[in-house]
């Protein structure tokens, strides 16, 4: 098994440049979780936008559709910015051959404190246990998006109804 | 679902006194590393044993066994040292109406790098998804501790035969 | 000897607010810095404002050289954003009976990778040993501000001339 | 000016083996410090003995006073085990048209809490200001050898007398 790993952006790839003074979406830090934890997985990182999840866009989100839906592999990680994590996956649930885990991180994985290892972690656990579907792994559960949102004041993913 | 946590000790835990100028296993990490990632899942720590896991005796195994076995819980993350991981998790085999994951770390929590926080949320993501069984979480996969070796010369567990 | 140090905000105490998807300048660092490497001289920390430098007015300015002046102290340092750092210092220069030290920082403290650490250690140990003046502790350098530049492009403190 | 940095071990250069199960004094950490926070010094490292303090010999004291004596240089950090800093300083004390600086930590370097960057910055920042002599620094504050104790209860550095 070979998990595809596809990166959009968002608060887990977030860097400061301190010659811009701001912070910026930059290069996947999964790549690097990934080595740290000593993982020996197959895996393959496609790096395919680097933004804000409330910077993308339909033709944006079409492209990530695009992607996981013509790559030959079925088990997908997607690096994605929170905000908009519940729009994306509903995009992705036409895709029912395939396992797709999105997640992301509250605090960038350059913090020194970050929810972006274990984020990562669970996610990478998610896709090679789970069945054909869209998933999101935050706060140390899985979540079906149908029926998740996130809670903006307590800054995290919780189940609706 | 409430996961219950056993820790055992091992290098996950290992913390430096500088005045005794030695590394000891200290007390149980993985309430703090669930606590900086968010986690929102009930979860239960049982701190039952502060050993390197070369100093595990029978004893030792027989109460893992017996706290697992008699516990009204039915899901079960134990840290363990690597070096003897396999051997509890055959101790723990004829309990079959349980999800049990061990999981541990080659470099200590405390580490400014350490694989603590990836296998941890491997683990605790692994429980609530598998069936009833043993299994080992460790880079970045999930063995099955029947077929799984610990290859000291790489550092990291992999699969057997 | 007391040692007073004042904040400003600056790039070393920049904070991630995920609910608003923005970085701020949070409560000052130094506390958690000092107290992490056991630190025990006696110091004072005054919170006076909390901005990125480049918004420092003249008001703020006064104010700092106000505080300073005006303390019964003799040794000072000041964290203080790196972009207008030397503004600071000139409008602190007039006070030639204390010792005042300015650093901060080109990464957050809060980052995994900083060099806030280094800096403020670099500014503590040098008020300690420097006659009455106006200095800058950065790169590892301590530099008379009237000879000093900030080098956007290296990222760095260098001397003039 | 460039500053040697003479490397000796101790709990600052510590690391985990996991596949001998314990930790030892690895290769110093002192640079990978220096780079972190974008040191601009001169400075050159001379990886020298690599041991717990309590392991010195007195001719490994001889072969750390040798270099300093012999070196042309008139600035060197000693990166030194805090239990015996203080014999070291004190057969060093005989060069007395050099200054020397020692340091070391509680805390491994490697850890994520560790007072190891702050003593070395120290360290680097004294060595640039003091007179010839040898010098301890350690607690955010620079020490005379001669009048200084490590207080083992309270594990830190402090005045006798």
């Amino acid at each position: 098994m070979t998990i595809k790993i596809v990166t959009t952006g968002g608060t887990i790839d977030k860097i400061y440049f301190d010659r811009k003074n701001e912070f910026q979406v930059g290069a996947p830090q999964i790549g690097e979780v990934l080595t740290e934890a000593n993982v020996t997985l197959d895996y393959e990182v496609i790096q395919l936008i680097r933004k804000d999840s409330l910077d993308l866009t339909d033709a944006d989100r079409r492209r990530i559709y695009e992607t996981i839906r013509s790559d030959p592999g079925h088990h997908f990680v997607v690096t994605h910015g929170t905000d908009t994590m519940l729009v994306t996956a509903k995009v992705l649930k036409p895709i029912n051959d395939k396992v797709i885990v999105l997640t992301g991180a509250m605090q960038p994985a350059k913090f020194r404190q970050t929810d972006a290892v274990f984020n990562i972690a669970a996610a990478i656990t998610a896709v090679q246990l789970l069945r054909p579907g869209v998933y999101i792994a935050m706060n140390g559960r899985i979540f079906d998006p149908a029926t998740t949102r996130k809670n903006i004041e307590q800054n995290r993913f919780e189940p609706v109804g």
